[in-house]
């Protein structure tokens, strides 16, 4: 069976952030993972390409009902029709999340990756700080090798 | 049709969020609002309390198959089934959304009502600053009374 | 806590149908039920129409994102934004189902809801027969009065 | 991008099913379509079994959070944490739908499935007559080489 890393992000992306996500896209199927996303452009369409350059696998949970919403480097293209909650699914479906840069909907899948107890590694994404003062515990990373490194150090653990 | 204000907040709370759920609970209910929760314990419980002690209606989607699931206090118990999913329907079912305290889960919901573009008032809740720096849009109150003129302030501008 | 009864048919309903599900949404609000339906027109207004002119409560799980969405008898509207799969929730959230005629939508329902395990009364809907030849559970009545004395009789044994 | 073909079924499966299911999973892989179901036992583990013998791509989305809930022939396992409302997805993730016999969840499956338009074919699966008469179009078929010769049909027509 495939070892799944959720990798989240923004649909409109920087070049930077775009430049992250296909080198994390790269450097994950290179180590032997299969990712999962929301199929869609941006970030995601960034790993996508980044996986397809390896010949990895890149999984995408559409939020509508058809396949051709994907972007073309997705290698499987699954439609929801879930709408936003298909965000929970990206979440969901892979062992550990990798988040790059990110706006409202990758703050909420990140939260909902905590909630679920998973690790989540942050490339330039959000801090968040509790009412009673406590910040959310996401792995913030400086580069995509060192965010690897984590996933990789995630998997050993296991 | 009923105005619906979705409520959140963590299942195991503090003393003094239960107290401001009850509050803010009897207050939206006498101002004439519905509630939607997620049915269980904690701030859910209290809010719920809150709007039967002023007859007010109080609908708890919880994340089983069976109704008995719900606290005491919900008029209306609606099992979804989807787990942890169900926090996204909290969050789409009101038009406004109010947070007490919470944990991950909250901030979840939070991120998720920020996706739809839907106002958030917090009391004691989250504060998340985004990869460029942006603060997200939270709009935090001191005590429920502001919180609740909040809401009336959003009903009357629609 | 409120009893909740799901009533299911299809949107594009008979005028046959529309009586029917009228004459039920009347019958269950007399004896004390609530409802929870689609939310959206044909038989899902009808028996809303029914539960209203009673002063009953009839909730609907609206598949889009906007309580405008529902249809004008409905007293809570709760959107869902999950497009066909809030099908799901409306047979989960009663303890019981009744479907009014119906189409794909309606035998999708009824098959889910005795996968779950609930008691299905039809009134002139889906017949089905498995490829081992067994026919589905759904309890055939010919009239309201009888539907409503079935669900009064799945109370009473509960 | 993949050519996705969902195949449902039971999860208590009889000896002939899992023979059936076993022998679709090896045809469709061999004539390069990409399986989804359901990732759990019986006709699922069956079908999954035939995929990987050709070396084919099986996609199972599983019901709970673990990935460890899949059978041992899935390639990739997506677990949903949606429960039973994770048939739909089996549903909407492919573009044809195969059922090799099945129970109400197969009937659910089947019926969603005619609901978003998409083509069933069955193999020794349920018939279903509307309340007006109508008999739900699934495609009847009485082996498995006659299954894979509609989904060719299916794509040819595309």
């Amino acid at each position: 069976m495939k070892k799944l890393v959720s990798v989240i992000g923004q649909g409109t992306s920087s070049e930077r952030q775009d430049l992250q996500a296909f080198e994390l896209g790269k450097m994950l199927s290179q180590a032997g993972y299969s990712i999962v996303c929301g199929g869609k452009g941006g970030v995601m369409e960034a790993v996508a390409r980044g996986a397809a350059e390896t010949g990895g696998l890149c999984i995408g949970l559409l939020p509508g009902h058809d396949q051709m919403e994907a972007n073309r480097y997705i290698s499987v293209a699954i439609p929801t029709g879930l709408g936003h909650a298909r965000n929970y699914l990206v979440v969901q479906a892979g062992e550990v999340v990798v988040a790059v840069g990110g706006g409202y909907g990758t703050l909420s899948e990140i939260a909902f990756a905590l909630t679920m107890g998973k690790t989540v590694i942050g490339i330039n994404t959000w801090k968040a700080i509790s009412g009673s003062g406590i910040e959310a515990e996401i792995i913030a990373v400086q580069s995509v090798s060192e965010a690897v490194e984590m996933v990789d150090n995630f998997f050993a653990r296991k």
